[in-house]
C-alpha cells in the first residue's frame, strides 16, 4: 500500500520545517476506497520512521495492522476522518510560533497576501480540550467545518492542519508556521496593516483555483 | 542554454538562508541578449528544480519553452524585465523578517554598516497590490527606479530584489533578510543609533567600486 | 561497555535540536549495576567524541577510566548520581530560551499540554551556584527532588535534567528548550492563557502511564 | 603551510554557528614566527574556500602571496596584529545578535556564567569608524587592550573577535553570539538578575587556569 510510504515520508517535511521536537507531531493519510487511514507509530524517532513500521487503523481508531502502537492523537486523526469525508489528510504539531498564538488563545489574524492565498483569513482557534476521549477532534472539526482555514490552533496546545491529501496537509501545516512566525515578528514592533476582507477574498479565489500545475506530470 | 542552470540552481541559495518556505519563493533571469528571462516552473518544489524543467517566457511574461506553467509571479518579474533594461535578475520571497517590516508597510532604516553597503540607505516599502496583472511589477519599477536600493518590501506580500544578474538579485534578498533581522532585533529592546547620511553615502560608494575580485577568475 | 556508545551518540542529538554551542554541554550515563558513570570528556567538540573517547568515573566523580579529563561539570552529574539512585541519565546545556528564563530567575508557567504531559506543571529554578564544588549538585538534587520536573533552571547559568537513562534525559532537555521558547513567544504578545492544576495532573498521570511503545522492539 | 588550511577551515564553523550571511565574515591567523598572516579571500563564497586560495599578507595589509584580494577587511585584521603581538587570530562577523547590540551601542552584560567563563565580564562596544583606513583596527585595539573580553561590538557594525590563534577567536566569535542571543531573549520579557562581581572574577579565573584538556593529544 504506498499511502504507507507517502505518510512515512511526510514526516521528513515536519522535519525539514522545523516543526517537531522529539517525536511530538504526526501525519496520517486515509486510504483511498477503504475505510482505513495510515498513521505514524506512537513514540518511535522521526529517523525510523519506513513504510512498514507505519500503522493502520480503521475510522474509529482501532489497530488494524501493523506492529506498534499507533501515535497517541489517533481518536483526533480518526474523528476527522470520521466527520469530514472530503478529507484525505491530517496533520498535528506543535510547531513553535502557532503554538505561542495557541498558547494565548489567539487567532492568526490575516495581514500577509501568502495567508488570504493559503487560508483565505485569519487562522482560527479551537477548544481546549483533554487527550483521551473525542474531544480533540470534536474541536477540530467545529473549528474547520464550513471554514476556509485548512489548520485550526488547538488552544494551549498546537495546531491540527486538513488537506484533501496527506501532502496537502502537510503543505498546510508548513504554511501556518510559516505565517504565524511571520505575522509575531511583525506585531513584536507595531501592528500590521489589515488587508480588506474583498481583497482576502480575490487572493483566496484566484490561488485555490488558478494557482500551480493544473497538469501534473 | 546555460542560464537555466543558473536560475535552477540559485534557488538552493534561498533554501540554504531559510528565505522560503514549500515552494513560495522564485529566482529568474534574463537571457542575454534575447527578450526571454528563465524562471521557476508554478508549484514544483526545490527539490525537484532542474535546469530542464525551467521555464523560458517573453518579457510579456508568455510561456516560450517549458513544460511546466511559470510561476505566479511570472507577470511580475516580466513587468520589471521590460521595464528595466539594466536589471538581468530578479528574486521573489516571504523572508519572515522582511515580510514582518513589509506587513507593518515601514521601511528598514539604514543603521548599519552592511546596509550602507548593500543598499546605499534604507530598504523601501512599495504599494499593496494584488497578483493577477502588471500591479506588482508597476509597484516593484516605481519604487526601485532611481532607488540605490535593490530591494523592495511589497505591502503585506513580501521582498522582491533585482541585480544585473539572478546571483547579484539572489544576493540582495540574502542581505535584505539579513538586515531586516538584525535591525528588527536591534529595535526590539531600544532605539538604533542613527548613521551619518555622509557616512553611508562613503560607505556605499566604496562598496559599490571597490569591493571583491576586480577580475574574477 | 555499550554506555559508552549511548552516551557519545546522544550528544548528536544536542547538536541537532541546536541546544550547545561549541563544547558547552553534556551528556552522561550511570553504568548498570555499576558506582560508576560515563560523562564527556572536557573540551572536546562534538564531531570528535566516540564511543573511545568517553570518560569513566566513580560517583565521586573521580577519573576511574579515559585519556581525557572529564567535562569541567562532572561533579554536578556526580553529585546527582549519588543522591538520586533512580537516575540513570544527567544533561548539562546552556540552551537559549531555558537560559534566558534562568537569566532571570523565572520558572516556565505551565501552559502547554506538551509540557503538562512531559513536566507535570512549572520548570523550576535552582539557585545560582559556582562551579568547583558540590553547590550545583545540591542545587539540582534540592530543586528536583520531589518534583515531577525532570529538568532545572540554574539561575544564570543553564539547565540540567535528568531520566531513567541518558536519553530520557536527553529527550527531557530537548522538550524543556522546545517548551521555554514556545512559552517565551506566546508572552512576548500578552499572557498565556493558563491550564487548571487538575487537567494538568489529568494530562501528567496519562503521559507518564500511557504514552509510547509498551513493548519497544 | 598549514596556516592556510587552519584558517580555510575554520571559515565552516563560522556557516555551522550562522555567523555569516553570502560572503560577509572572516576569519586570519597568523603565521607563527613570520610578520604574516592568512585571511579569506575577499567575496569569495565559503563553499569555495580551499586553503590554495586563501591570501598572505604582511602586517601592514599588502597583498603577499595569493591569486585573490585580501578581505576588504584585512587593514582592520593587519593593525590588530601590528598592535597587539599576542593575538594570533582575528574574526569578523556581523552575526544577527552581536550586530544588533552593535546598532544600539550597548554593551552585553554578564549575566550568564558561561559570559563569566569566557569573557570575563561585558562584551564591550568599540566605536562607529569607517571602514578604508587604520580606523577600525584602532577601535577594537583601544577597546580591547587590557580588556578581559575578547570580543568587541563595533558600533552599527558587527563583531571583532581575538584569541591566541585562530581557533580561540572564532571560538570567541561563536561564544559571543551565543550570549548576545540568550542575553537579547532574557530582557525580552524582564530585567536578568546580576551576577556579583567577585563571582565573575571567581568564574573567569578558574575558566581561563582550570577548563579543558591540559595535555591535549
Amino acid at each position: 500500500m504506498s499511502m504507507r510510504k507517502t505518510v512515512a515520508d511526510l514526516h521528513n517535511e515536519l522535519v525539514r520545517y522545523n516543526l517537531v521536537a522529539w517525536t511530538a507531531g504526526n501525519v496520517s493519510g486515509r486510504v483511498p476506497g477503504e475505510d482505513l487511514f495510515v498513521i505514524k507509530p506512537s513514540g518511535v524517532s522521526y529517523d525510523e520512521l519506513t513504510p512498514a513500521n507505519m500503522v493502520v487503523c480503521d475510522l474509529d481508531g482501532n489497530l488494524v495492522e501493523g506492529e506498534h502502537a499507533p501515535s497517541s492523537d489517533t481518536a483526533a486523526h480518526a474523528y476527522v476522518y470520521r466527520n469530514m469525508p472530503d478529507v484525505g489528510g491530517v496533520v498535528h504539531t506543535h510547531s513553535t510560533y502557532a503554538s505561542a498564538w495557541a498558547a494565548r488563545g489567539e487567532a492568526i489574524p490575516c495581514v500577509l497576501t501568502a495567508m488570504a492565498d493559503e487560508f483565505g483569513g485569519e487562522i482560527p482557534v479551537g477548544p481546549f480540550a483533554l487527550i483521551g476521549d473525542d474531544s480533540i477532534g470534536q474541536g477540530i472539526v467545529e473549528t474547520l467545518k464550513g471554514h476556509r482555514s485548512k489548520a485550526v490552533l488547538m488552544r494551549n496546545h498546537g495546531v491540527f492542519s486538513i488537506g484533501k491529501d496527506p501532502k496537502a496537509a502537510v503543505k498546510a501545516a508548513v504554511m501556518c508556521e510559516d505565517v504565524a512566525r511571520t505575522v509575531h515578528v511583525a506585531r513584536q514592533l507595531g501592528e500590521p496593516l489589515p488587508i480588506p476582507q474583498d481583497d482576502i477574498d480575490r487572493l483566496y479565489d484566484r490561488y485555490q483555483n488558478v494557482y500551480g500545475q493544473r497538469s501534473p506530470r
